[in-house]
């Protein structure tokens, strides 16, 4: 086991702030069919990182931001995170049998309920978003998610498989498809936080770059990585024909975006002295193929 | 032809304003692949009698409200009706080959891409809502749609399909799948025109019972009226064994309910003078199994 740093025990922490959170809106009598529910939970109880959210509480913290307002629209952008992977992992998408080590949705209650629960997982993070009272947050994040954002950046990405792509087409899918959302996650933290322009502004592009450097990693980790700490099947990517960085520019230079994403990213927070465990995370996330 | 009322000229003018507002919104060059926005066209332009914004334009003249801020709200209603039936045809759901006399989306684009339209069209609903800057409004949508709302009722109705099913249950899954949004429809109009509280009662009791008069008509339709008008396959409702109301109490019971469901409606909101527009839209919609 690895010893607890300062760093790991912030991240628990803050996992479990979360967790408690979603288990708890998720677990309301409030109408919902049983079933809804289960396959709601099934999705958004399962594991995973709490990235999004713990980038938007670390951004928050970062610019001095008090109280829980951060909380349920921290809950929120995992909502989103959890709708897009069920939508994403159907038989008529990428057709994924695993997801975070357990079968994925469709595999246990039918792609028809898989449907609907990623339906109603978006539904709910926009419910959660509006508990902010912030309507600058929900825009932001349904811009981010939307056409011209996530969903637009999937439809790219069904469009390339199969395909010759070119390092702008890969960009182009991994900024819409997955750094959109940890973008938004990052200024979320920001804006809630009360941030100043010029705070905001810097938090814009360490989003960015950390967002686009997690998507690099998560591509190699596809190929080097060991499937139980990727909870699916190594190599998926190249079985499907998915249009990837290692596959648009090969691996070694792959790693060499990621280490320059990530220095990009801690330098743009640089010169604000509260803003050092967004560094860190930078730095944690690099280190998944060091 | 029809001879031209002060009633079908007014369905026709608020028709073409809707229609002309997300054919704008629709073609905006804002980073929208074009693939995805092409299927969102389709979806959301193929025709449809409108029926959600009409009702929450009327209810908002109703309660004397002036100005534009109802028309992004009126299609946000539209654009989430036509996100529903996108995923409700998909062929993991209902598996429909025709909507409004053309073949479903996933028939043309294929499913995967009809999911990916779907998703687009609902959150590009919230943007609009969000345009109103009414919380309120954006909250009683979220809520009419959600889990305990349409969507749970789109569970429940996959649930049922196949089964012998009561009139409670037929009930809980037209109040919940078609209702529930009719409902928040009227209401919209209501609270974005700034209702009385007694107005606003009144017509939420109006957009209940016109919603599952809507519903009961629906299913008539779909055993005794004409493709042509329905737009899709006469008898397909028996087919695909799905809850009904004539199903479950028979088509002279179903008639009847109807009828007395389009009177509680009416009767709610014959206090208020201006409300005449509303109960002819009711009248209208009972006339199409007359």
């Amino acid at each position: 086991m690895k010893p607890e740093t300062p760093l790991t025990q912030y991240i628990k922490s803050k996992k479990r702030l979360v967790d408690g959170y979603l288990k708890q809106i998720l677990s309301r009598r409030d109408g919902t069919p049983k079933l809804l529910q289960e396959t709601m939970r099934y999705s958004a109880l399962s594991g995973g990182k709490r990235l999004r959210p713990i980038l938007a509480l670390a951004a928050y913290q970062a610019v001095g931001g008090r109280g829980k307002i951060i909380l349920p629209a921290a809950c929120a952008l995992e909502l989103l995170h959890a709708f897009s992977l069920v939508h994403d992992d159907l038989p008529c998408m990428d057709d994924d049998d695993l997801r975070r080590g357990k079968p994925t949705l469709h595999k246990v209650y039918g792609p028809g309920l898989a449907v609907l629960a990623g339906d109603a997982l978006h539904n709910l993070a926009f419910q959660l978003l509006a508990v902010t009272g912030n309507l600058q947050v929900l825009q932001e994040v349904a811009s981010a998610i939307g056409a011209k954002g996530m969903i637009g950046g999937q439809v790219a990405d069904l469009q390339a498989e199969g395909r010759k792509v070119s390092l702008e087409e890969v960009e182009y899918i991994h900024q819409h498809k997955t750094a959109a959302l940890i973008r938004a996650s990052v200024r979320v933290g920001g804006i809630l936080g009360q941030a100043s322009a010029s705070q905001l502004r810097a938090l814009t592009v360490y989003g960015e770059n950390v967002g686009l450097a997690f998507q690099v990693t998560d591509d190699i980790l596809n190929l080097e990585g060991k499937e139980k700490e990727l909870g699916k099947k190594i190599g998926s990517d190249k079985l499907k024909k998915k249009a990837t960085y290692p596959k648009a520019v090969g691996i070694r230079k792959s790693k060499r975006m990621a280490t320059e994403l990530t220095q990009t990213a801690k330098g743009a927070i640089r010169i604000f002295p509260n803003f050092g465990r967004l560094t860190q995370i930078a730095d944690l996330l690099l280190q998944r193929i060091k």
